[in-house]
């Protein structure tokens, strides 16, 4: 079998124009379409509705192509789409499609492979404490388990959607007066499935966290999780990215760990570990990247470098608009792509003021 | 004679505190004070008051160590305050001073000079016209003179406030009906000004422009310039900034031009002219730079390295404030500083979507 | 026959739900609908998705309702949806059907009637210029023939979707040489749709006004007009409100005008109107309003009431959310409904600084 | 003795011309001058620097007028300058004078009477609870004491600037392992504010709240109290405003509680206690109000008069920003004036979703 992807850069969140060719022109197969990644020019905020316009327009391309119902579409492929092309990031979708035998037979070149789950349904009382944290560790496992992947070490990407389910201001009270006020928003969830996914690849030991640990102790972190959360949903959905000798294709994925928003050096790193050489922005090399994948924040002691940033003090413009704006840009300078996806609030993921970092990029076919 | 030059970081726009223990403690003497540049935290808007607050608490400093009035401290030092520190940029001040005796004699290395001037008032009719290039060029000429600079090549920034002065309805009316519209505005003015210098530096030949020229050919364009404009402002001031023989201190000052937002290669360069390789962000010799001035804008265009950009089109936050976060994320990521001036708004400053950069450092004392 | 209303409270752009059941239920009739005005909560700009996303969502219904193409329902009913739901405002639609025989007889009470039409296609040349203003006039006319209105004081409001056609840097060039500026901008052409409705109700004398006056006199106005304007829009259009005995119903239109902003007590005379007095916001009788529509924006002069209001110099926030806050709140608490269709840029509607206001409400069923 | 007022539109935040004029002129006394309360038009947030700038004028100022230092000046005059004119409010300063000798007389009509306190300083784990709402109801009685005034009911609006102390990452955890979880944060410290300000007037009895009312229970609140809060103040400052048959003057105060923020009537019951019938905007009566003081913030309930609204779900617009336009254009448009004092987060002022009202009026002079 073999992961493929194709990058559309769209003129709106509702142009599905260019896919839509590339399906009728017979490029992409609608019925092996596994995900749909992309960033939109919305806020990236609670009023955001560009994500809300995408998936409509995706929903309904899918539906028409595939003749099932927008329901069995959401079912059957996972779009994972994130408001906020600040600064010079390009509004774009990368739609990754799996074809071919499944195979017994190692190959020489380990190739890129994906894997998807879902964990159970949370209590509200779970979000952000152990519960959710293992059972996300529990349901990655899993997936693992079924990418013939050999070791950790070859997984560069957990794309998460975390669950935030709805809950009662009973509900609220009822754990306020047990002593363990709910944790139930955005940021302990995207914080939870971070270590969850820190303990499914044995960056952290379930001994080393508690309860207090998540959004207290930042000194532990994942170097492959990039988590969103949504309000409502109730299941966590996850991706798994990594590389495997059972998979063929031409593509490969690095990751790296970003210390800091400026932190260049670790995305040539990244790009080096994929062979490939930053030094030359007009060199064709960096055609053969096919998706960056960064998520960091403002560093929320206020600094960066040692001195004094003021994105956090800033009342007109949040700071994951400017996160995004100076991440997009940095990485941008160097991988000489502006449609890469870039996200924030990064609980967990990296170290504090850092982030995580994963590149995919086309290799030799085999 | 000698140039001297200290950054402080300042925790508000109205921290002069460090300053002012500088003063206190002989390192700074307030009579020598050329001019103190910096970046204060607003928006950078008509709004923005951060600039106005940060005058008034270092008018009201050097009122009271020069043992002078306020206007007579206006008339003296050159306050250039610019706001807008979106992103990674540290909010700072730097103050440039002038001592020690005139040279006859040449020393062996250039070293940086100062020289500054105003134009004579405009009128409204006159902004944005060959009237303003033309006294503009003529001022920076003249100031050129007594800088003791050999060749227009030692010139690596043209720092200037733009005139905007005041008119009526009915002097916009007048000039309508004579088919000259009034171009009286920030736009222009910074057009002009920029032009004004690619004149003086001979840059363009006055014969390659005209009034049509102005914001509309962007293909004429000065390397040097850095102009802002001020309504109300009746007659520009500049400030010129170069290397010459006859000038002492270990104050070194190189410019690059900036092909587009993301040209890191134009920023290594700059350094590299310096003598400074910025290859590690860890060195320190990057603690050698004293200010980086970079000035440029979204692409007009709409895209940046034919891709799509959002800062033109997005009315929640204006493009001037994205194009400074990743102006300065950028710059901030090849020069590992954050205290950077960038500046936005850049009608012929550098091409199209690029603009001009210039990098004070310090050398060996001579 | 007989025009219908209905309101729907929406819980984001794209929510249909209710609506849909409304069909389900037999409460509207699908094929009888002739537009939908709503307000969506997004910024009002060149970059809100919001009223995409509406319009996407009512589309896919209408096309399953009535079992057309998406296509054929956009040219059958017309969807006029604007953004910004500052302050108050409550996001919302409302659905006018129109359904019954048409009469030859007159009935005692004059009811609302709705009239639809679109002028021809636009020249870029043409808008902002007596062109369009003499085109609109004229199609007005021509939809008031149809209406079975008696007189042009029956008209209490004209809603139009103003052309704003694409046009070539050439295009714009020629023009300029030829001494005649293109003026194709959505500026323009809400000013020119609003004195076509000027002309067409014998507000204005045709000869009162020529290309100067636009944007320019402000003196000259409609009390009926709501224009916007959509770039890429090659044709105007156009929906009037009026009354006639003609046709049934229990519903009733009024407008008033302006003076500015804060002008509650025109909002008090319009209602007067209808019989409605306004003095107790717990008063039932306010139950039987359906429709609000205003247009105002910021006083150009920059004061109101002769005090600065400082809406037209905040780099954070646009001054048409300010406006539609300002407005929004201001009415809603006269009518007590913060549903209501707030809309800015009002050139030419209303005196400078104030607006357009129409109401429609029930009255006994005749 | 006697209270004046006196009002000044600015033309920005620094602009003290006309009240320098005023105290040259002999109109203002600066000696006498109180307090200075006033609305600039920065964002009210915490990068709103428009207050900073204000204060260093009007310190200035009176430095230079009463010939003693800023620090003195800090002393002598409380500046309670608040943030954010949205909408059609007016930037303006009330300057409050008092004048004249202690009266132990009585005198016909009820006139102004201001008295002025400080908590003593607090510490960390004081704000929002018990301990800072009883210290404050303590100051509050003291301060009535000398004030003259017969009955709380002759109290009408006590503006406070409430401490939040500087700690420690040490003293949050301390507090958090003792079970008590630290509240230094700005809206403890307005709502604690508000219920001391309520036990001292007996709107509330001590035995109906304890620690856990704060910020839970909305349904116990003051009807007088305008409080802001101030990061790393140590001690309240508080003012009363009250009238006593002990002063003379021609000023008079009274108070309402708004339903909520559309809540017209209450101005105008409020107004009506004064004497001022507000049926008509153009009536020279309405000169007569000298100053408004309104609290309130966007219905935490997310809905207003049962329908909902979007303020608090707007990712690119503050709900202050929102609710201050909402609630300035909405009193505006009953008072006739745009030149209120408006603030917003009103925990415990008034109702949920509703606030606090006080207007000043001219009456005759006695």
């Amino acid at each position: 079998m073999k992961i493929s992807a194709q990058k559309f850069l769209t003129s709106g969140p509702a142009d599905v124009v260019a896919l839509e060719k590339s399906i009728d022109d017979g490029e992409i197969v609608a019925g092996d379409v596994l995900c749909v990644i992309g960033k939109t020019e919305g806020n990236g905020g609670s009023n955001d509705f560009t994500r809300e316009l995408a998936s409509y327009a995706l929903e309904d391309l899918f539906s028409k192509k595939l003749k099932i119902s927008k329901a069995e579409v959401r079912n059957r492929i996972i779009f994972s789409l994130s408001g906020g092309c600040e600064g010079v990031v390009t509004p774009h979708i990368l739609v990754f499609s799996r074809s071919g035998e499944i195979s017994k037979q190692k190959f020489p070149k380990k190739r890129l492979v994906i894997g998807s789950g879902f964990t159970r349904g949370f209590r509200p009382s779970e979000i952000g404490r152990q519960a959710q944290i293992t059972e996300t560790a529990f349901v990655i496992k899993q997936i693992l388990d079924e990418m013939q992947i050999e070791s950790v070490d070859d997984v560069h990407l957990i794309q998460m959607k975390g669950a935030v389910p709805d809950f009662s201001p009973e509900d609220a009270k009822f754990a306020r007066k047990n002593g363990q006020s709910l944790r139930c928003d955005m940021s302990y969830s995207r914080a939870a499935s971070a270590l969850g996914a820190a303990i499914a690849l044995d960056e952290v030991r379930p001994i080393e966290l508690d309860d207090e640990t998540v959004c207290q102790d930042w000194s532990i972190y994942s170097s492959v999780a990039s988590a969103s959360a949504k309000l409502g949903l109730k299941r966590t959905e996850i991706l798994v990215f990594g590389n495997s000798n059972y998979w063929q294709g031409d593509l490969e994925i690095n990751h790296g760990v970003l210390k800091d928003m400026l932190d260049t050096e670790s995305v040539s790193d990244t790009l080096a570990g994929l062979g490939i050489v930053a030094d030359n922005p007009e060199d064709p090399i960096l055609n053969r990247i096919v998706g960056v994948f960064a998520k960091s924040e403002a560093d929320l002691r206020g600094s960066i470098r040692g001195r004094r940033h003021t994105m956090l003090n800033d009342d007109d413009i949040s700071d994951t608009r400017y996160s995004r704006c100076v991440l997009g840009a940095v990485i941008a300078s160097v991988v000489n792509d502006t449609s890469i996806y870039i996200s924030t609030r990064a609980e967990h993921h990296g170290p504090c003021g850092g982030g995580t970092l994963a590149i995919i990029a086309r290799q030799s076919m085999q």
